[in-house]
């Protein structure tokens, strides 16, 4: 039998409030409060967003570590939160814990999601602890939006560019990474299935694009901000399948361009996965990235702004094109039907069941 | 192989969105967005609270149906809106799901949920889907309160009167109940510990409590909308340790009174458990009343109003008085100093690892 100190539900409530810092001035009540309470401005809209995380479905417990988990289980909604053009305010989590977890891997937890949330003027103002058979949590995130910078991802028109805030697959490329090597990491290993090398450093920048994902709250509110932008909604199954999502709310058909998303392909990190890379990129999912619908005529411009203010790529991938919500993909001139294909908690649990 | 309905995450979105029926009309996106938009009116705070239910743990999913399940879940968190003295707005479902759960469990457990919500003029504004080894729900509900009417746990003052919005114990009834007779419900059994009988629709009463418990939403309001209500809280983990809780946070001790408290358990339907009535009473838990501090010379007054506006009792179990965060009871005169026990989630899981 572990020794399990004795730990009450108001010990660790108060272990957290340690790890989480004292709350900002604008937040009254939190932690230790039945609810939190905070004001939203004038002008503003609130917005929230919940995601779920469960042990051995999103993550293995065994293979990462309680900051790194804290970190991803707030990242997610965040980008739900910057996929509204919205900037975050208020966190709140529910865990449900096993025998696992102690005074120490709580305090690791909520400062990695402390840490993150911090960088975002997010407070943590509360939550929920119970116990359950297996590791669960469920991080709900309340975010303001100024009306006039609301974007859904049903705005989407005809003559707009499809474009991401940052590369695809890398997620997927770590998981495929782990499948092929184990998860010694940081080593520099032949690729096996017959493309080229990943080096020390790639391997590095697929591990944490899977595991402290970055948000990209301050790219939404700079795309939302835009008048160009039409349609904005974060990618987190694949670009395929929430592509396909925007076109079908949105009334109108996405073109994917292979050869764009190929020429990504080519780059660090993902090169090394050779052919295997574009289908990493287009079904791979957890990319924390958003997608935009950017009016075509000021794309090159938003875009130019983009790199300016972020020192990164707002990559074309596509246009959306008249239709009826259909997805294409076009390579060299030639386009044709695409199914969408990418992360689905129903689909998977059937495949566990056999069905 | 049990036949299992080919179902995707889209698919069960639509059908919980059926469910739910169309959205309010100041709802701005909703269910199938990245996020929900809302507005709080001006000179209104908002307030955020999550909770966790967990399969096998605050609920048996063999025991309880979907529409009941849905019911509860959400009402645990109207109780915490309201224990602010909010009302609210906004919920969002995080929900772990296993092969048990098929189209008609889902649309069941929305319809339990959105029928609670709709009394309450509360959306239920989308959410998240996961696959778990265990049915995990994680409800969060934002709700808004006028600045003015914020009350918190921590308001207590000496002189203060120690009331609750209706009679206690009435779950914990439930389950040693269910743990004397079985599940038979709606039987009048002799209840073998030696007391009086349980009649039928005793029963019944116990079994709501337990399973569709009402969330005291417009007794939070009145009680907050009063100068008297120093303090207000839930007391979901029995009032025996949440009312330790409320005494703690305000720097007052709490006296409760035995022979108020005895007079409730002597009444329907605690009355058959006998002496037992009283330890459910103080340390039952799973009761979604409201305690609330109000100013002793105004009692009597707001009882009167509550009655009238109710047709409950707002009532007296003990009082506030100077000192440390102690809890005292009191019966016939005699005083003892009252170790607060309770619903501790981390306590039941030490008893289960046997700790």
């Amino acid at each position: 039998m572990p020794t399990l100190k004795v730990l009450t539900e108001d010990d660790l409530i108060a272990a957290i409030a340690q790890s989480v810092g004292s709350p900002p001035r604008w937040l009254r009540a939190g932690i230790g409060d039945d609810a939190a309470l905070w004001k939203t401005p004038r002008a503003h809209l609130n917005v929230i967003t919940t995601d779920m995380l469960v042990d051995g479905v999103h993550f293995r417990l065994a293979a990462t570590t309680p900051r790194a988990l804290g970190h991803k289980a707030l990242a997610v909604n965040l980008s739900d939160v910057a996929a509204m053009g919205a900037s975050p305010r208020v966190a709140v989590v529910a865990l449900g814990i096993t025998d696992v977890v102690d005074d120490a891997w709580a305090r690791e937890f909520y400062r990695g999601m402390a840490d993150l949330a911090h960088r975002h003027a997010c407070a943590i103002a509360g939550g929920d602890i119970a116990r359950a058979p297996t590791l669960t949590i469920a991080v709900t995130v309340c975010g303001e939006v100024r009306r006039s910078d609301v974007r859904l991802r049903s705005g989407a028109r005809p003559g707009d560019v499809a474009c991401v805030t940052g590369p695809l697959g890398l997620a997927a490329g770590w998981l495929r990474y782990t499948h092929m090597h184990g998860e010694k990491t940081g080593d520099a290993l032949t690729n096996r299935d017959g493309a080229g090398a990943i080096a020390a450093d790639e391997v590095l920048l697929l591990r944490a694009a899977y595991e402290t994902p970055v948000p990209r709250v301050a790219e939404g509110t700079f795309l939302s901000g835009a008048r160009a932008t039409h349609a904005l909604m974060d990618i987190s199954d694949g670009v395929s399948l929430d592509g396909a999502r925007m076109a079908r709310a949105s009334g109108v058909d996405l073109v994917l361009d292979l050869a764009a998303l190929r020429r990504w392909c080519e780059e660090r990190p993902l090169r090394g996965f050779g052919s295997a890379a574009l289908d990493l990129a287009l079904h791979g999912g957890d990319d924390y990235e958003l997608l935009a619908a950017v009016d075509g005529r000021a794309y090159h411009h938003l875009a130019k702004r983009f790199r300016a203010r972020f020192q990164s790529v707002l990559g074309y991938i596509g246009r959306f094109e008249r239709g009826s919500g259909q997805v294409w993909v076009e390579d060299n001139g030639v386009r044709r039907a695409h199914t969408p294909r990418g992360y689905d908690h129903l689909a998977s649990m059937r495949a566990e069941l056999g069905t």
